[in-house]
C-alpha cells in the first residue's frame, strides 16, 4: 500500500493517478475532503480517501491508526506556497506557510519513526528547488523548505541501520495550480506538468536488491 | 544604539554586557521581564529593557515604535532548544520550538526590512552550528535553525544594494542555562562560555570602510 | 549514440551493458586500451571503444574529432579513487588523483560545451556522495569531487538557456574493483553492485518533455 | 612565530605588515623571490623570507626543515586566479589553476598534519567566496576553491581531539593585482583593500580560552 499526502492536486494527484493505474492499493490524504474525493472517485483501483489535517498531532496519530497495514511507501507531497518581498508578507499567512510545510513534516514523520522505524518503509519527502537555493521573493517559502530539508537529514541519522529510509525529492517549478492558490502570477506554459514530475519521481524510486536513490532533484528544461 | 533580542541569558546578556561596558546606549528585549530587568538593572550604561514576545507581530512593531532612533546594530539571539530522538518529541514542544526560533525570525527580518532596508544597519543573526550541519537528537532543532538559515540568505538577496546588511553568525555548544532549559544533560564544562562567544562575535563585527564579516562560525576547541 | 567514460569497469562498464543491450549506439572510452576492448568486445550491439587519456586536451579533442554524430548523451563515469590519512598519502599519487578527477573533467567539460553548447545534449557526470559530505581518511578524494562539483555548478550558470544539459550524480560506495586499486579494505558484500547503481541511474535519466532529473544521488541500503 | 604563504602581494602582504607592526616574528613564503624580498624587506620586526614552490612537495618539506620552531599560526593565503567561459579557458592555465590552489594545498595540509598534529598550530586557510558558491565565468577557479573547502573539511574530521585547528576564510572580492594577473577586467574601486580585509581577519582570529572563530566570510559592502 502506498499512502500519498498532499493527493488532492498537483504532484501528489499525479502520483495517485500513476500509481493507482499500476494496481497499487493507495490511502490519500489531503485537508480539502471535497477535492480529495474527487480525486480519489476518478481512481480505477483500491482507493482509501483519509481526510486530515497534518498540523494536528492527533489527526495524524488517527490517520496510521485506521490503517489496515503497514505502507511500503509513503510520499508526503502536502505543503502549500506563499510568496512576496519578505516585508509585504502577511503575518497569518506566514504562520499558515510555516505550518502547512514545517510543523506538518514534522509530527508526520514523527509519526512514521514511532510506528514504523523497524519496518521496510520508504519514506519519500517532497520538498522544492527552493530547500536547495536561497531566492528573492520566497524568503519564508525557502526558510520552510530548508526546515523541511534539516529536519530529514537529521531524521536520516537517527535512521541509521533501520530499515526504513528517507527519500528527499526537490521538484523545481512545475505548471500547477500551486502558482495560482500563492498568489504568484507565473506564465507556466514551458513548465513540466505535475504529471511529467510524477512519472519520473516513480521512475527514480525504484530501488534495487541493495540499493535505492536517497535524493532527486527533477528541474524543467 | 544597539538592540539585542534575547537579551535576558546566555550570548545575548553577554554581548550586552561587552557593548555596555564601551557606552554603547542598548535596547534589551526577551519574553521575561523580570530575567530582563534583572539583566538590564546591572548595566552601567543607557539601557532600555523592552519585554516583547517576537512571535506576535504587533508587539514587533510596537516594540519598533517605541524606539528613538535607527539602532545601527541589530543582533538576533532570541531562540530555544528542544532535543530529543523524533518520535519522543511532544507535539506542543515542537510547535513552541518552531515559534521561537522560526516565526519570531521571520516577523523581526519582515519588520526590520520593512522599516530600515534604506539605512545603514547591521543585522546580526545568532543561529547554531545546528543550522549548518544536521545532527541526530536534534531533528525539530536543526530544521528550526535551517529555516533561519534560510530566511538569511533569501532576504540578503532581496536586500542587493541595500545598506543595510546581514550577518550570519553560528555558535556552537556554549556552556549556558540553554542546555538545562531545552532538557538536554551535557558535560558543559570544557565548552566556552557566553562571555567568550561574546567577545570573539564582538571583535569580529568591526567592519571596515568597503567591507564587513558577513558569516562567521564559532567553535569550542 | 551514447559516449561513456571510465567505460572499462564499475559502473560506466554496467551502464554500457545495459544501453547496449537495448540497441543503444555507443561510443566508449577509458585510459586502458586492453581492458576496455574486453568490455566493448562482449557486447552484443554497435560499439565503438576508444581509448583516450582525458587528462590530455589534445587526446580530447581528437576524441570528439573522431564522432560521426553528435551524442544524445555523455555519462562521464572516469575517476580514481585514493585514500588514507592525509599525512600518509604519497605525493605522486596525489597528483595523479587530482589529474584523473578534477583536470579530466575540466577539459572534458570545456571539449563538450564549445562543440555541442547549442546541441541539445545530456551530460551526466558521474561524481560521489564524497562530493558532498566531507570523510575523515578522504581528503584529497573529497577534494578532487567537490572540485567537480563546483565545477558543474558553475557550468551550469554558464549553460543557462542552452539545450545542453548537466546531470549530476552522486552514487555512495558500489561493490566494484574501485576500492581494491584505490588501496582501501572493505567488506563490500552488502553493496550495491555497479549493475544495480547503473539500472537506478538509467532509470532516472529518462526525462520528459518539458523536464528532466538533473541530480541523483544513490546510496545503498 | 606567524608563517604566511603567497606573503609577496595582496592579502598575505598585508597580514604581514600588520602582524609585523604589532612585533610578531614571521616567516613569508611565496613563489616569486623577488617579490618576497621587497615586501620582507620593508617590514619592521624579525622576517624570515622563504621562497618556496608549494607544488614541489621537497619544497615544502624543506620549508618546514628550516623553522626553528613550530608555528604558532600559519595563515597559507597562496593561490592564483584564472577566469572566463569554460570553452575559452587554455589548457596550461587549467593546469596551472588546479596545481597552485589545489596540489598546493594538499601538499601543505599534508605536511603540517605530519609534523604539528600534537601541537596548537591553528591553520588558516584562505579561499574565496567562490569555494562556497558557484559562479558563471570562474568554473574552473570555482572547482579549484571547492576542492580547498573539501579538503579542509575532510581534514578536520582527521584532526578530532588534536590541539591543531583548521581555520576555514573566505574572502569576498578586494582591490589587489590578483585581478589584473588572472585576466579579468573589473572596477575594483569600491572593493574592499586587501589591508582592510587584513585587519577584518586578524580581528577574527583572537580567539578564547575555550573557542575560536572557525569560519569567516568576509564581503565588501
Amino acid at each position: 500500500m502506498i499512502l500519498i499526502t498532499g493527493a488532492s492536486s498537483g504532484l501528489g494527484a499525479a502520483l495517485a493517478q500513476l500509481y493507482s493505474a499500476e494496481g497499487n492499493p493507495l490511502v490519500l490524504t489531503a485537508r480539502n475532503e471535497q477535492r480529495l474525493s474527487s480525486v480519489a472517485d476518478n481512481l480505477p483501483g483500491q482507493v482509501q480517501a483519509a481526510p486530515v489535517d497534518l498540523t494536528v498531532p492527533e489527526k495524524v496519530a488517527e490517520l496510521f491508526d485506521s490503517l489496515a497495514q503497514v505502507p511500503e511507501t509513503v510520499i508526503h507531497c502536502a505543503g502549500s506556497g506563499y510568496f512576496g518581498p519578505i516585508e509585504e508578507q502577511e503575518p497569518s499567512e506566514i504562520n499558515k506557510l510555516i505550518e502547512n510545510n514545517v510543523t506538518s513534516s514534522v509530527f508526520l514523520l514523527r509519526e512514521l519513526v514511532a510506528r514504523y522505524r523497524e519496518h521496510k518503509v520508504n519514506v519519500v519527502v517532497v520538498m522544492s528547488t527552493a530547500a536547495q537555493l536561497a531566492k528573492a521573493g520566497e524568503s519564508t517559502y525557502c526558510a520552510a523548505k530548508w526546515a523541511v530539508r534539516g529536519l530529514v537529514e537529521s531524521v536520516r541519522l537517527e535512521l541509521k541501520g533501520s530499515p526504513m529510509k528517507l527519500i528527499a525529492v526537490y521538484p523545481g517549478g512545475m505548471a500547477t495550480d500551486f502558482w495560482k492558490t500563492s498568489g504568484k502570477a507565473l506564465d507556466t506554459s514551458s513548465f513540466m506538468t505535475a504529471k511529467e514530475a510524477a512519472k519520473m519521481l516513480k521512475q527514480a524510486l525504484v530501488g534495487t536488491e541493495h540499493g535505492f536513490v536517497s535524493d532527486i532533484t527533477i528541474n524543467r528544461n
